[in-house]
């Protein structure tokens, strides 16, 4: 079978806006949880669907961002917020069909992000860089203003990493000069692991810690000892909240 | 009577530096009120009258922002946000003066803000959103920095709704070819709205809620199904500190 | 002596990738207090080294930002964060060296960024800006990113300001055309002041309170008059949990 290349750009092009529509649901969700109006709802989607690209392009300088110059990015956000403030999208079908949106989108930012660093004449590790940050920069900024860290930094499945994972699939198949071709596989291999991940749990490892008796000490010595030590007790408080007390073999 | 367009660039100049300059003596109050230093005032003066255009220039990729290249706004911040930090600006006056310099800079922002993005040459959408984020951007990153979500998007009069309006009436007479006239109908009709709303109390409705049994107990599973969780108890239990329990027929 | 500009040059790159790889092991120490993962780390770091200087050149707008076309920066970031998740970084030699990095690489960042300001035709004030940002806002961005108001902007010993100076000497010393010897001046005075801050807990002082009585009145009257105003009950409980109840002194 050849492998045509309009195809394969319109197919990223439709899992692309389709990405946008979905990050706008959940973002809508969000919104909704956080009791935001109209505008808000219509910000999260915007800034979770297209907020990693602006990035990537803003730091790329190359004239206006895409989100700007393709009327299809900001028509289809605007569309997704006005459906999802309006009607709860929920139910089994979609608590189905939200993760493979989800890891198809990640797949397709992280595949595009990276052409788009390569095709500025950038290295493979810029290329990587800007790649992942496209796939997850969205919801990184979305969780900043929910006033939240990202979860993308932890605690999470892997996600991140699989956009990692396709953009070294285009980064390899650009190498042998076979982009389009890098382009399919780096989605289907992004998106697949993204999916097999949180069916199975699997997730990055914290920080390694030497010994866990030490390690407990530590934690409080850091916290005393950097600037940022008003954050932890707040934390803690939280996840008490939610965890019950803290279990003291965890630390 | 005719219209000059140089009067009308300099009414829309004199009232965007002091647009600058109210918003540095609200960053200055807000500095006060998280105990901020000098430079903690010097940075949100900055950040609330100029981020919004930052961003709008950084995502237009067309050279040094405006914010950078024309060096009244930085010096007009820096006096406002040293008087700030040396008088303490309040009283009657101010509560009166405040709401129209807020308002005229809101009105402003987003006619300079939209005549841009139609000057670089974009579509209609991509120049409503950039005009409503050089009116509401800057205060929204001194809302995140703060550490709080951005009270634009929820829970506030109409603010982001009369700064699209106003980039909406630039855009209409602009394809009427009457763009002078644009500006200054934009400007009015933006800032008088934002007055009226706050007068009257006017908001954007929250996101619909089907029902309001079962809107309660859906926001518990979403809380508990999104990773953003965390965030919800919190929420409430501020919001329980400045309004007293909640009301449960608001669920 | 001659002063050889290649040779400035080299020490001022040095000091830059050390400075970023020094920022990738703090970014790791922040990383393990939230029990960050792997991927974590790497944000933190490559935002904290790099962070600054990337919101730099997309406020210039001059083609891709240096964080991307130069590969030594992500690459030492990478490394850093890598060794820091393995090992952890500590003990009283790190203690001492610690402070010593970070005011090199504070004074490194400063200088660059208003040489890249200069460069690029600016004014002295976005000049003093643009260093100051390069060299401050890495940190910033990192705080905003763990959900905490950035440290720079009170409460600590001179830091900012101490950017501020090493970007003024820039400036001076080049409008007498002396722009190596300001380099290395710059550099000099600029960490010099930041490691006697921190020795001798140099201060920036607060915003003016005009009467203490007047102000514990008037904090509280702006907390309800401001919407930010859900933050301080939240700020004054963190406070107590660190410091004991609050000294009505103090207000």
């Amino acid at each position: 079978m050849e492998l045509d290349e309009a195809t394969v750009t319109s197919i990223l092009r439709v899992i692309d806006l389709t990405g946008v529509a979905g990050m706008a649901v959940l973002g809508g969700a969000l919104a909704r949880t956080h009791r935001l109006d109209a505008f808000g709802f219509v910000t999260l989607a915007i800034l979770s669907g297209m907020g990693g690209g602006m990035i990537r392009d803003a730091l790329l300088g190359q004239g206006p961002v895409a989100a700007l110059t393709d009327g299809a990015y900001l028509l289809t956000a605007l569309i997704a917020a006005a459906v999802i403030y309006l009607v709860r999208i929920e139910g089994r079908w979609w608590d189905r069909t939200w993760p493979v949106i989800d890891a198809l989108a990640l797949g397709c930012w992280a595949v595009v992000g990276t052409q788009k660093a390569l095709a500025a004449g950038l290295g493979w590790l810029p290329a990587l860089f800007l790649g992942t940050l496209t796939a997850v920069g969205g919801g990184a900024v979305r969780d900043v203003i929910l006033n939240k860290v990202p979860s993308i930094l932890g605690g999470n499945t892997l996600y991140a990493s699989c956009a990692i994972l396709a953009s070294g699939v285009v980064i390899a198949f650009g190498v042998l000069d076979l982009p389009t071709l890098g382009s399919l596989v780096g989605l289907v291999v992004g998106a697949t692991v993204c999916l097999v991940a949180r069916a199975r749990g699997w997730r990055l490892p914290e920080g390694y810690e030497p010994s866990l008796t030490r390690a407990g000490a530590h934690t409080l010595e850091l916290g005393r000892r950097l600037r940022g030590s008003a954050r932890l007790p707040l934390r803690v408080v939280r996840r008490m909240e939610h965890d019950g007390p803290p279990d003291p073999s965890r630390h």
